[in-house]
Parts: C-alpha cells; structure tokens; sequence
C-alpha cells in the first residue's frame, strides 16, 4: 500500500485555560493552550493525526503557514515520503522561497513540525505500531536516513550517528521489557503554576505526593520574596530527599539570572530551567558556570528552535539538561538529531511536555532514547503536566508517576471530534460562550 | 496633533524577479522578491507606509501575522506610541500568548519589522523630516529610549549605549555635512547573481566599473569550479585595486566552508558572507579564526534574527563585518542597539540591501550610524542592488556609488499604489499574466 496523502486539513483548536490561571508563568502569564490540528487523508482510507503546540492568539498564523506547507504535502505517498525522509525534510525546510522566513525557525518552523508529526503519525499507523516502536524496529541506517545533518557535521556525523545507535542495540530487549513493565519516570508541573494560590499549592502538591510523585517542578522569576516563599512552601512539603525543579521562564537577563537564583539555593534545586533568552547560548553558558559550584544545574530547550542552537548549547556546556520538544523542532526528525547529539556531549535528555498534547507526542521519543540511544535513567525524566489529556483518543497512561509505553498505533495525537469541534476558534460553543459573557 | 492610528492595511507584493534569475545564489534558486506591505492611517490624514521583504511564496503567512498584530497598533496615537517606544516595541514582541510563535524571530519578527517601520515613517512624515534626519536631531536620550535591553545588558547598558552617543556628537554636524555633499560608499551586487551567464557577468561589469563603482559581490557556492571561474573572471575585469566580496548564503557546513573559501583566496575576497547557517555563532567564529591568515574576514546578518544573536557573534569574533537589515529586525528600535553593540565591538556595519525596498530602508540606518555613532567610514559601504527602485515614490538616489541622503520625509518605502495593484498577489495584472502562460 503506498497510502497517496489526498488532503490536508488544519484547524485552530483553542482551550481557555487562562481563565484559571493553568499554565501561568513569569513571561506567559494567560495562556490559552491550543493547537494547530493537522489530518492528513490518503486514499487507502487510512489518517495521519498532527500537531503543534501554541499559546492561543496567533495559531491562527500558524494555520496559515500549514496550508502553505499544504501543497509540498498532499499528492505525495507515504511510501514516497519515508523512503527518503531526509529529503522530505529538506524539501519542507529548504524551499528557496519559503526559507527566508525561518530558515528553521519560528511560525514556519512550528508550522513544519506539525505536517511531519502527522506524517510520522500516518506511518506508525501504516505500521500498526505506535511510533516508539516503529522507530525501536528500525534498522539503525533507516533511522539515520531520517536525519538531515547539515549545519552539523561538525559535532555529529552520519557515520557517528550510526555508530551511537549500533552500540546500543546490546541490551535492547531489556530495555524495552522494562519500560512496558515500570515505564519511564516523570515529574510534575502541575502543582506550582504562578498564577496559582498558596493553598492551591499545598492541596495540589499533597495529592501529588499520595499519587507517587517524587519530582515537581515550580515557576518562579516574577518576584523573588514571592519565589523564596513558594520554595520553601514547596520544599517544605515534599521533604528534602525529593526533587525540586524551579522555571523562569525566560524571565532574566544573564547576570540577574545568577543573583536570583543564588537567593534560590536554599531549597536545592537540581535545575534553573530557562534563566534567559532562548537564543542566547553564551549567557546560558554563563549561567552555568556561575551556579555550577551551587550545585544547580541549567535546564533549557522548549523554545530552542533547531538542532543548530541546540549544537551549540552542548558546545559550550551552557547546559546540563537537554529538554526537547515535540513540536519546536521538526518533528521525529529534528529530535533524533538532538537525542544523538546529547549522547555524544553526555547530556541527559528530559523532554518538555504540558501544554496539548505535548505529553502524548514526547513520551514516545523518549522512549526510543532510553531503549535505543542513552541506555540510562540517571537524572533522566520526562515533564507531566495533568491538563486535557481527556480529549485525545489514546491519553497518555502515568502509572507510579512512570509514563506507560502507549500500545495503540501512532504517535498519540488524535483529538477526539467531538473536543475539536467544540474548541475550534473561534466557531467553537467554547469560544462562542466566552464572547457572550 | 496626535495622530491616532485609526486603520492598518496590509497587502502582498510580488516581483517575478525569478523569471530572469535577478537574485539568484546558491541556497534561493528562484526568488521572487516580495513584500508585506503596510500602509496605516489616522485621523490627521498623514499615513505612515512600511514593509518586510521576502522572497514571493509565503508572504501570505507574514501578511496573516501582520493582521494578527495590527489590534495592538490600531487606536494608538503616534503620540502615545512615541513616547513610550520601548514599551510598545515589548508590547509587540512579548505578548504572552504571541511570544511563543517566536520570539522575535521568524515570521512574527518580519511582521513586528512592517509594522514598526510604518510607525518610524509615520513619525518621521510627521517631523516633516527623512527618518535619517529624525534620528540624527533627536536626544541621544530619546534614541535610547526606543531600545528593549533585555537581554543584552551583560554587552550594553543603557548607561554605555548613552555615553557612546554623547561622544559622537563632537564633529556631528560636520559629518552631516559631509553625508549630503559626498553620500554614503556603496557597493554593487547587481553584476554576479548565481544564475547569471559569463557575458551577462562581464557586460554588467563593465558597466558598473564605467559608473564608478570600486567593490563588487559575487554569489558563489553552489559549484567549486564554477566559482572559481567566475571569481577570476570578475578580479581580472576590476583589477586588483578593487575590492570582491564573496557571499555562499549560507550553503556550506563549517569544515567546508573553510576548505572551499580557502581554495577562492587567490582572488583576495575582503569578506565570505553567510559561509553556514546563520544561527551558527560558534560555526562562524571557527570560520572566521581559521580564515584570519588568509586576510578574509567573514560577514553575516541578513538572516540573523535578533539583537541577541548580534550580540553573542560580536562576543566571540564570529563576524569582522556586521550586516543589518531593515526587515529582519525588530526595525530601527532593534537596529539601533545592534549598531552600538557593534560600536562597542568595533566591527564596522555594512547593511544588507536589495530586495525590494531595503536599499531605500537601510540608507537611513547607515547614515545615523556614521553621523551618530561610529563616525568612521573604513571598511564600512553598504550593499546597493539596482532593482526595483521605480516602483517607490522616492527612490534611492546613487550617485559616484554613493547613496545620497534622503530628502523626503519619512522613510522612504512608500510605494507607488499603480505598481502595488498591478503586482498584488496573485490578483494583480502581473500574477494574472503569470498564471495565464
């Protein structure tokens, strides 16, 4: 079967989770979380599901630049597309018109990771696995053959790309048997948003700890009494042998950054996750020196926009957290750049996951990272955060606050009709509802 | 008069540039150079015209960003605007639900680019004075004021950036002077587009070396061989006093880029331009430290998306040649902290132009940058391509391979409205033609 792509369709699908303040931080102070929603039709009948993450105004550009993408797309099999799937990546990316408005980045960039995410969808599919097995299955050269490595040779060959992957085959199995019997571990970002009151936070983090929770995450970065009384709260209920996580959001400039989380040391967080500016590698290097002897480490990648920028943040050693993102980076293909350069630079890989959909889409990837690159759990985890999973046909499964390895095919990320039609902006009786009031 | 703001129109602008190779390097085969053009109105009846470039496919998305951002502009007064700027430049660029299609980069950049150029015309018409002019007579506090720091105040402080400005104002009016009697140094990339023939190459040299022209851009690249010939071709027709500059847009990873300029030095390139990927910092400062000994020097900025990859290329040596653009940054506002970043640095700005408009964008920019802040024309010109300057109701004027400072008020990029209907995308006479054959 070739499964010829017909038709793409997109739609802007918003949740009003401002109005409670969840997802709140020090730079996203109302967000709505929405998605740009991609299907993609072929003619067996079988659907491809994909997706982008976004804040809710705006998506609507994102929708935009998704039906520009619309046409390098539709006409093509999938058979066409995976058997050279550097090439369709490179097609998408490096459109001598289209790239200007990137290159690689940005709405165009979004845009990009939410096509492959369905086409990646639609082969798991065609595949009847879901898509961490797809790509536990394949032979090392195909998983390669997925990668482009332009731009970054320099640190990560095709050759040494091979090379990672075909040493860790040893042990595979096991691996793979242990993740479907404990799963992967993950922490907790649902406590401690910032828009959130203390008594919500101690109601929520005493759920958590009963739940299994042994890692949480907390925003800090608007006002530092406010920050120090959050983390002490925070520390004070979880005791001093779980782990405490703290997020500003991009909230500082670099030598502020240092200063205030000094102030923060007290409660021992293992990392300060996005002290700066996304794109500023030096700074975050800086950071990282400066805090090293604290024992904090510096956590950043959901706004990091290619596997370019990520090069350079293990360059330098500006980071000691690589935190990858299902739909910043182009899809599978970008992420499996990253997961290979970690390894090489030894950064262990915590994915960024939340917002919607996010967590179902990650879990799959690292999944692979686990079972097929890192071979290691050591620091290692996989953010969680317990909002509107409820409108996915296949929600992610936590178990002992472990992610379970999904079993139904595809890459998780079909939305339930009946959620899509209800939330789609601005038709949808959700946000006709919010115009009346 | 306050001039409130009472609508924001914006349009796609397409130039079939690509039907005879004008613009043509070895990473955009086929531009069609293009604009999101904006035109705001208020209720005094003075309008304020802007605009970003890009290459034809895809404007539409940058138009449906410009629509999304034209809410926060729309019921403003200049007045309110002005004194206020780097508020409303933040307000543009860190709306919490908008920042994560960015920030400030790609798409919603280039958006934020039109729109605050259309506001920097519309205060200059409103000074009656070209935007050169506004800035050169404004305060050195004023200028100061329309910068966002953050994120850069580990480079520049608002206290430096003051006490740079204040110094340059010894010899001021003489360097004004100066600028409307000589104009500012250009150099010529009309003679050497990739897709251009031998003769083609030839005939424009010598045309342009009859019109005075001394520095010369060749686009190289895609061919090794190739560039050889041509590069040669080009040194023998101007001779060795001449200057070549080299420029790859962004066509090799690192190693390569040094192996294949290396093997170009024999015609003595000041500059390799865009020899990686734009958001490469550490690729271009290993380029450039391994390119030294051979006396070329590097130069990137066209595609550099903000001021905070400015600053950290000029942190490591990574460019000896910053390249601003109108278009791709946050407009004059970001482009002023890069220039007194530079300053500081002492790298000399030579702007990239070309395109459609940015020749009559950035003259304004380099002016206030030699008048105001570097007061120093070594190793400084600015790139001049001649195309489509008919289509502007006050074109840039070269004279001596000089850009002459602007007379009229405003900042040059209003557009005559017969060329804008006949090339609107895809409705004008142009695209209906187009589509016909």
């Amino acid at each position: 079967m070739l499964h010829k792509i017909i038709n793409l369709t997109v739609r802007d699908v918003r949740f009003p989770t401002s109005l409670e303040q969840h997802g709140s931080d020090a730079m996203h102070t109302d967000p709505d979380y929405s998605a740009a929603y991609v299907v993609l039709d072929t003619d067996s009948g079988l659907k491809g599901f994909g997706l982008t993450f976004t804040l809710g105004k705006g998506t609507e550009i994102v929708v935009c630049a998704i039906q520009s993408l619309a046409g390098l797309v539709v006409g093509k099999s999938l058979q066409e597309i995976v058997s050279n799937f550097r090439g369709f990546y490179r097609l998408l990316t490096s459109d001598g018109q289209m790239r200007w408005l990137g290159p690689e980045k940005g709405v165009i960039h979004l845009a990009t990771a939410a096509v492959l995410n369905a086409v990646w969808d639609l082969w798991a599919r065609a595949e009847s696995k879901p898509l961490w097995k797809l790509l536990v299955d394949m032979d090392p050269k195909a998983v390669v053959s997925c990668i482009d490595f332009r731009y970054i040779t320099d640190v990560l060959t095709e050759e040494e790309a091979l090379d990672i992957l075909m040493k860790a085959r040893e042990d595979k199995q096991q691996r793979e048997d242990q993740m479907l019997k404990e799963g992967y571990p993950a922490y907790n970002t649902s406590c401690a948003w910032l828009g959130y009151s203390d008594q919500q936070l101690k109601q929520l983090c005493t759920d958590a700890l009963k739940d299994g929770w042994t890692k949480f995450k907390v925003k800090v970065g608007a006002d530092l009494d406010d920050d120090i009384r959050r983390c002490r709260l925070i520390r004070q209920m979880i005791g001093p042998r779980n782990t405490l996580m703290i997020d500003a959001n991009q909230r500082w400039d670099v030598a502020e950054a240092i200063s205030w989380v000094s102030r923060l040391a007290e409660v021992k967080p293992l990392w300060i996750e996005e002290p700066t500016s996304p794109d500023d590698i030096l700074g975050h290097a800086a950071i990282s020196k400066a805090l090293a002897p604290l024992g904090i480490g510096v956590a950043t990648g959901e706004q990091c926009h290619n596997r370019v920028m990520f090069k350079q943040l293990l360059q330098v050693s500006a980071l000691q957290f690589v935190q990858i993102d299902s739909c910043r980076l182009g899809s599978v293909n970008e992420n499996l750049a990253v997961l290979l350069m970690a390894h090489k630079f030894k950064v262990p890989v915590c994915p960024h996951a939340g917002g919607v959909g996010l967590c179902e889409l990650v879990q799959h990837l690292i999944l692979f990272d686990y079972i097929c690159v890192s071979a290691n759990l050591s620091n290692r985890m996989c953010e969680y955060v317990d909002h509107l999973h409820e409108h996915f046909t296949s929600p992610v499964v936590i178990q002992n606050a472990c992610y379970m390895p999904p079993k139904d095919p595809g890459y998780s990320c079909e939305m339930l009709e009946s959620s899509v039609k209800k939330h789609q902006y601005p038709e949808g009786d959700v946000w006709k509802l919010q115009m009346k009031k």
